[in-house]
């Protein structure tokens, strides 16, 4: 039997060992302004801040977020370098890196990868109800790429984070909803 | 008891339970030739391939890639509308993304947000020994955009996907490690 789920050219058939215990821990995204990124990240998504990394030196500061519940956060280290290793070794962390100073440069901003020239396209976060989700979004103001309804893939959204980012908005089952609604 | 474990302006002190639930879910990326990416992901880095979504009508497919354990792996649906819902509902997902045809364009490339304009940075893989994963890497001929000793930041690396984009290769516990060390 495969290890993987679908057919496709490319596929390695055997995993090498060397592999086994790699994690995709992280998804890496240049912030212009942190107070106006933590803001969005922790209250317009809910994400908490696990770990933050001063580089003096280099001028920057790195922001790793993550969802966690209750019985996951209580497992973080409070000691500093313990939970840079609990940072570095989970699932899905968010990290935003701020070079300091770009807050205060008129006009500047990052490229969000769906402009040309195209390159990286979104983060998604699933969400219980991609409609209840999208009006929340809306009441806060939230500037939206594509809302639930808009074009040909429903039940979809994307909004965009304060530096232009996309983020889809998807709800888990929505197409196993409509496989059976048809 | 704050739900933040640093303390930085713009953190949102309380959860809005509108965002209970949410999981990030997954980080898309273009690629140009999914057989070439297929193979890096899968061999290379020893992922699985979780889903593929074919969208004929606008000429392009979904790569769901995902680490899971054995123990995951029985508990992945194989009915492919269940497997979609698994797939939008897990922690950390790798999104490739193919417009059909662009493996066939001469010098057709993507923008991997660290040359200019500057975005999106990498993502990152956690691993057990950074060093033995980089001899691996070098084995196996994969260009590294930072071997684990170049530069200020000694036992991390990145390495190059197919497509250019940064991967960084780095040990959960590499700043324990070095404070002990000390």
């Amino acid at each position: 039997m495969s290890r993987h789920f679908e057919q496709a050219p490319g596929l390695a058939e055997s995993a090498d060992p060397a592999t086994e215990g790699y994690v995709f821990n992280q998804t890496m995204l240049r912030i212009v302004d942190p107070e106006r990124s933590l803001d969005f990240y922790t209250r317009v998504l809910g994400m908490r801040l696990v770990r933050k990394l001063d580089f003096p030196e280099m001028q920057f500061t790195l922001y790793f977020l993550a969802y966690l519940d209750e019985q996951q956060a209580q497992a973080v280290p409070e000691d500093d370098n313990r939970r840079t290793t609990f940072t570095f070794g989970r699932e899905a962390m968010l990290e935003l890196t701020h070079n300091w100073g770009t807050e205060e440069k008129a006009g500047f901003e990052y490229h969000n990868g769906n402009d040309e020239p195209q390159g990286f396209g979104h983060i998604g976060i699933a969400v219980p109800d991609v409609y209840r989700a999208a009006e929340r979004f809306e009441s806060l103001g939230v500037p939206f790429q594509k809302r639930p309804d808009d074009g040909k893939m429903k039940g979809l959204a994307f909004i965009r984070d304060p530096d232009g980012y996309w983020i889809e908005i998807l709800q888990p089952d929505m197409i196993e909803r409509q496989q059976k609604a048809d």
